[in-house]
């Protein structure tokens, strides 16, 4: 483990422990196989950074309600929903080291498991009685299925732009993130100001967070990762490095690459064939220099807020996002 | 078309006729896969039962504004929604005549495409800005997907009680039709009394119309029906004809009934000894009793109304509902 990242797991360690007994005790659901699949995608090392956030959030605006961390599960449990549906949708066999829901209990429960989720997230929010916040947990969620279909129809697409690219990944993992840090603010009555500011924190790290998360499907280790290596590519899904690369890249060595990006049973001499060429055109150099750009923007937003710990926090959970194992 | 519907449809034509605009007009979606799956299900012939039902409840206490029909549309967004997923998990090939939307569009779009009109749904409702509306929409896609979970793990057990059927019934079709009718009342600013009286010929309704289906599943032809007769029984799913007249049948009889059900490739002449057994033993009679009963009880709820236009409608749908092809 890192040094940002075991630093960081101490400053949040109660914090971490609050909401894990959180998760379990909002569930309530009356039918064991709700209970063994919403275990089987929520209790296998989730980072909880989304409730997290929200928390820390609310935190840095100056709310000391204990229950924000009791409500900070709706961040978790709208995340698990869409883990549940984006796995079926790219038919992943794994996550987070363990096969996924869909391979293991089959897509009929893992559909309805993940309705199941989705909607305890939007009870509990309108549980609080804030409109407010609903409005922005079903815009979320509304963003989230757009944002996958966007990326399903994009699979296989060689000439998916940059442009098109973030505008996926901002919709799919950035508005969530973006969210959980917004409702935060608003629970803690805070400005607009301070709400805006904690909306553009979340928004670029969520933007940070999928780039690294893209990068690491080509750079990590499988064991790291807890996921298969190269999956992306696998699927069709075109991201950041690649994209980049291919624009990048000459004549031979474009069409080098298309021909491993159009084989969906590439060999492994091809994945490292491709990995090369993706390195030698700076795609994942880029991928980092924008990834770190958005972690900077991140990190000035939270400039409105005076020293403090939860600022202090949220900073290294800037720092960390771009230190995972690229 | 019988009677009933006919002289029904026509005192609802112009309220149908704007429920049809509002719900192309609320849509805007910008994908256009999202525009062709969404049409796919919600331009098909569907009645608008539900978000009728939400319109003159508002109307029956009192509601004169024109939005409400535009509003109603969240009832179907999020029947829709259900439709999409509960297909897929039902293995349905069939809806309302077309090939099911997770054949034709496949499993992934059919996933996303429902989540996107249940989160439309949800958006639109936080929209008016009334926490308790959005409270009953939450409570109801959580009961929804806990009572199609509740079917699933039912689905082939030989055993299910009358109960049993009743609350999964009552979750995973009653409730969206009560919940209807709730919120048209809150809408209208309706008093506690009214609220409740137009929630108990909801729910009551809702559960004689599943009763409904599930007896024109066994009695209906293909072509009226839309989809294919014995599909309940092919997928397992054990409903109130059966149940009852499997716990009536003797020894020999009972033993002929469970090898075919138990036989999921089961012939026509299998079926069609089944259908005569199921009627010896008085499994469509009772069914349609139960149903009757529940229309009875739909229609004294609404007592608490003085007569007017609204209110004979309303009980003309509930006359409707039982005299659906049985």
């Amino acid at each position: 483990m890192s040094n940002v990242k075991a630093r960081l797991l101490e400053m949040v360690k109660e914090d971490l422990a609050d909401i894990e007994t959180a998760l379990k005790e909002n569930l309530t659901p009356q039918l064991d196989l709700v209970t063994r699949v919403s275990g089987h995608i929520l209790f296998a090392g989730g980072k909880r950074l989304r409730p997290l956030l929200m928390v820390l959030c609310a935190r840095l605006c100056g709310c000391d309600r204990e229950d924000v961390k009791s409500f900070s599960v709706i961040m978790e449990y709208l995340h698990a929903a869409t883990l549940l549906h984006d796995d079926l949708v790219d038919e992943a066999a794994v996550r987070r080291g363990k096969p996924a829901a869909h391979c293991r209990f089959g897509n009929s429960t893992a559909v309805l498991v993940g309705d199941f989720l989705l909607a305890r997230s939007l009870s509990i929010a309108a549980g609080v009685g804030c409109i407010e916040i609903v409005k922005i947990m079903a815009d979320i969620t509304e963003k989230m299925s757009q944002g996958e279909i966007q990326q399903l129809i994009g699979k296989g697409r060689l000439d998916l732009s940059e442009e098109e690219y973030m505008e996926v990944i901002r919709r799919k993992t950035a508005v969530l993130i973006q969210g959980g840090c917004r409702v935060g603010a608003i629970f803690a009555n805070a400005s607009p100001v301070k709400e805006q500011a904690l909306a553009a924190y979340g928004l670029h790290l969520g933007l940070a967070f999928q780039m690294a998360d893209d990068l690491l499907d080509y750079t990590a280790d499988t064991a790291v990762l807890g996921k298969t290596v190269g999956a992306d590519l696998r699927e069709g899904k075109m991201t950041l490095p690649l994209i980049y690369a291919l624009k990048k890249a000459d004549g031979a060595d474009a069409g080098l690459m298309r021909n491993i990006i159009e084989n969906r049973d590439f060999t492994v001499d091809d994945f490292s064939r491709l990995l090369c060429l993706m390195k030698k055109y700076g795609g994942m150099d880029y991928t980092r220099r924008q990834a770190a750009g958005h972690i900077a923007t991140a990190k000035n937003a939270l400039a409105v807020f005076s020293p403090c710990e939860s600022k202090n926090i949220l900073l290294q959970v800037a720092e960390f996002v771009l230190s995972r194992e690229f």
